[in-house]
C-alpha cells in the first residue's frame, strides 16, 4: 500500500498545486470568503463528502463567553464542512484548517502580486500559501489518496474550513458549538513540518499613558506621556521576565522567551513643539497553556496598578488598561495522549528521523477546540511561520507534498480502514 | 500730558476691546487671513496712517534662505502696513504684530466658541486673544491716544500687522525684504508684561528608526524599532543636558533648560502582535541665540551618527534625520543697546516696578527681523503663552491697557515728538 500512496501522491501532487494557485487567487481576507470557500466546497463535493455549509450565527455565538471577533455578521463568510461517515469501530478524526488569510499588505514589497499565485517549480508564491492554504491543500490532497486506494475508514473523518481564524476563531468556535466533536484533532498551520502539541494564547492590550502639556520651548513646565511610557513599557518588561522565570516546562527548554510581552504599536502627542500629553501603547501579551486568560489578565493589571510604581505621577494618572479586538485561548493535548504518539510515530517513518516537538509561539483555532470542543489537537503542517503575514509569502511544494503523505498514513492509522478486497 | 494720556487711554479703552473682539471674530487662521486684514486696514486708516497692503511674492521669498513655509502661495493672505512718516531727527520704530492664529483645536475643551470673543468684563475669551491680537490692540490703542495728543513724531513709526508668523515668518520676511527698517523694532507677543531681549530659536526634527519585523510570539527574532527609539531618545536626553550645562548668561540663571529638546509625537508598529520595525519621532530643538541653525543642525546630527551608539545596531541601520515643517531664527539685542535701556525705564515708570527681563522661551519673528532685518528688537506684551494655543486662550484687559501705556510713552520717547502748540 506504501507504494500505491507514493503513486498516487506523485499522480496528483501536479493538479493539488494547480489547486492551491486557484485558492490563492481567491483574495479570502475578511469578509471575501466566499468565492474561496465555494472552491473548497467543490473539492469536498469531488472527495463524496457530506457537506455542512452554514454561515456563523452572530447571535448564537455573542453568548459564548470565547466569542471574540470584530464582526457583528458573517452573511456571505460560511465554514464548509467535509465528512465521511466511518463504518464503525475506530477513531474519529477532526481535521481543521481556516480559509481567511490576512490583506497582502505593502504592495511594493512584494515580487509578485500577492493575490496572484506564481509557481516557480519548486514553490507558490502569494499571499495565504504558508497561512494556510498550503496545509489545507495538503489536507485535501491526502483526502483524494485514501479516496482512491478504496478504503473504508472506520471512524469519521471530519473536514473543516472554517472563516474568522486570523480576527479570533469564531469560524471554528461555531463549528464547535454546532456539535462537531472528534476523538482528536489536527491543524496543519505552518510549523515547518514539527509538531506543535500546545499553544500559547494571547490578548492584546491598549494602555493610555498621559502626560501634561507644555510648550516644548519650556518642556520643563509640562510632564512627557513619552517618557512616562517607556517607564511602562519598563514595567512590563519586568512582568515578561518575571512570568517567564517561572516556567520550566522541557518543551520551552530553547525558546528564550516562551511567553512574550510585545509591544507592537505605540503613538502620542499632537505637535511637535508641545510636551505630548499622550501616549497609546497596544500590544501582544502571551498566555501559558497552563493559565486561563483571566488569570493572565489579572496579574497584567496587577502590574500596572499605580502602587506598583515607584513614581508617584501614576498615582495621580492611573494608567488605561484596555483589552481589545482579538484573543486567542492557550491549551495543549496531554503528552501521553495517543493521537500524539501515533503522529509523531507516522512523522517519524515518513520523513526517517525522529520528529521534532515544540511549543507553538503563536496561538491558532487549537484553543477554541481544546476550551470549548475538549479535543485533543496538534497542529503540524507545511510551510514556515517566519514567511506569514508578509510579502513574497510562499510555501516548498516538496514540504506540502511530506505533510500529505504523513496526513494518509496518519489518517489511516487512526482511523482505521476495511479494504474491498 | 501724563494725565491726558491716561484720560485717552480710559476714554478709548471700551471701543478698542470692542476691536479686539471683532478681530476675534475673523477665524485669521492659515490663508483665511484676509478679512482680519481688512478690519486693522480700517483701523491704519482711521489713524491716518500710509497703508502698504501686499501679497508676499513666493518667487521672491523662495530666493531666500531663511524662507520656511508650509506655502506656495499668498494669495489673498496679505501683509498690511501703515507708516507715519515723522517730521525728522527722531529714531524710528517698526512694530511688528501677527494677524494670523492656530486653529481652534478641539472645540469639547472650549467653555465659548474659539472664534466667538466672549468679554466677562475683565478677560476677552477666544482664540488669538493672547496671541496676538490682544496685543496688536494695545499697539493700536496706544496709535491712538499718540494721534489725539496732536503730537507729531520726528522718527518715523511702522506698523506691521503680517500674515504667517505660526508657520515660520513669511509675513514679516516678505515686509523686510520690502525694505521696512528702523532703529528698533518692538513685538508685542504674549510675556506677562515682561521684556525678551533675547530668544531662543527652534527647528523641527524627524527621526526614523528602523527595527526588525518579528510576530510578536516569537519576538526574540526580531528588533523592536521602539526599544531603539528609546536609546535614541536617551541620546537627546544626553545632547540637550550637554548643551545646556555649556550655557552661563545671567538671562538664564532661573531657566530650568534654555534651550530644550522637546519630543512631541511618537509614532511606529502596525500590529499589536508584531514586533515595530520603524518608528518616527518627531521634536522641537532649541537653537542658543549665539549660535547659527546650521551650528545646531551639525551638533544634532551628530549625535545621532552611528558612531555615536554603543549599539551595533544602529551602524548597520542608520538614523534618518529630517530637518522640516518650520523653523525660526534665534537672536537677541545687544544688551546695551539704547531701546533696551528705553523700553526697562518706561516699563519701570509706567508700572512703578523695576522690570522683569527674561529670555524669551520661544521664537517670534523677531528672528527674521535680527537676523536678516538687522534691526535690535524687544518682544514685550500682554497676555501669557501658558494660554497660547490652548482652548479657553484669553486676555486681561488692565493688562492691555498697562501695555498700551507703556507704548505710548516708549513711542513718545524713542521716536520723540513736537507739539502743535
Amino acid at each position: 500500500m506504501n507504494k500505491q500512496i507514493e503513486k498516487l501522491l506523485e499522480v496528483h501532487q501536479q493538479s493539488f498545486v494547480q489547486h492551491l494557485c486557484q485558492l490563492v487567487n481567491y483574495e479570502s481576507t475578511y469578509q471575501n470568503e466566499w468565492q474561496a470557500q465555494q472552491y473548497i466546497n467543490m473539492l469536498l463535493t469531488e472527495l463524496e463528502m457530506d457537506i455542512d455549509w452554514f454561515e456563523p450565527d452572530v447571535n448564537e455565538l455573542m453568548k459564548h463567553e470565547a466569542f471574540v471577533s470584530t464582526r457583528d455578521q458573517f452573511e456571505r463568510s460560511p465554514n464548509v464542512i467535509g465528512v465521511w461517515k466511518g463504518e464503525g469501530g475506530g477513531r474519529s478524526l477532526l481535521l481543521n484548517s481556516h480559509i481567511d488569510v490576512v490583506p497582502g499588505g505593502d504592495l511594493r514589497q512584494w515580487k509578485t502580486a500577492p493575490f496572484q499565485a506564481y509557481f516557480d517549480g519548486e514553490r507558490v508564491f502569494g499571499r495565504g500559501t504558508t497561512d494556510m492554504k498550503g496545509g489545507t491543500i495538503s489536507l485535501l490532497l491526502a483526502l483524494k489518496v485514501i479516496k482512491e486506494l478504496n478504503v473504508r475508514l472506520k471512524g469519521n473523518l471530519i473536514f473543516q474550513s472554517v472563516v474568522d481564524e486570523e480576527c479570533g476563531g469564531a469560524g471554528t468556535l461555531a463549528a464547535t458549538l454546532k456539535g462537531y466533536q472528534a476523538d482528536a484533532a489536527l491543524i496543519p498551520e505552518p510549523t515547518k513540518l514539527k509538531i506543535f502539541p500546545l499553544q500559547q494564547g494571547s490578548l492584546w492590550f491598549r494602555i493610555k499613558v498621559t502626560g501634561r502639556a507644555a510648550h516644548g520651548g519650556t518642556r520643563y513646565d509640562g510632564v512627557s506621556a513619552i517618557d512616562k511610557a517607556y517607564v511602562v513599557i519598563e514595567q512590563l518588561k519586568m512582568l515578561e521576565k518575571r512570568r517567564n522565570e517561572q516556567i520550566h516546562h522541557p518543551l520551552y527548554e530553547h525558546i528564550p522567551i516562551p511567553i512574550p510581552i510585545n509591544i507592537g504599536k505605540i503613538s502620542g502627542g499632537d505637535w511637535p513643539s508641545m510636551v505630548p500629553d499622550h501616549v497609546i501603547i497596544e500590544g501582544r501579551y502571551g498566555v501559558f497553556f497552563e493559565e486561563t486568560i483571566e488569570e493572565a489578565k489579572e496579574v497584567f493589571e496587577q502590574i500596572l496598578h499605580p502602587s506598583m510604581f515607584l513614581d508617584p505621577w501614576f498615582i495621580e494618572h492611573p494608567l488605561a488598561v484596555e483589552w481589545f479586538g482579538a484573543q486567542w485561548m492557550p491549551g495543549s493535548i496531554n503528552m501521553d495522549h495517543p493521537f500524539l504518539h501515533v503522529i509523531k510515530d507516522t512523522v517519524m517513518k515518513v520523513s526517517g528521523q525522529k520528529a521534532k516537538v515544540e511549543a507553538a509561539p503563536w496561538a491558532t483555532d487549537a484553543g477554541v477546540l481544546y476550551q470549548v470542543g475538549h479535543i485533543p489537537t496538534v497542529v503540524y503542517g507545511p510551510g514556515t511561520t517566519e514567511l506569514a503575514h508578509y510579502p513574497n509569502e510562499s510555501i516548498e511544494v516538496k514540504a506540502m507534498v511530506e505533510a500529505a503523505k504523513v496526513f494518509v498514513h496518519l489518517i489511516l492509522r487512526w482511523c482505521e480502514f476495511e479494504t474491498d478486497s
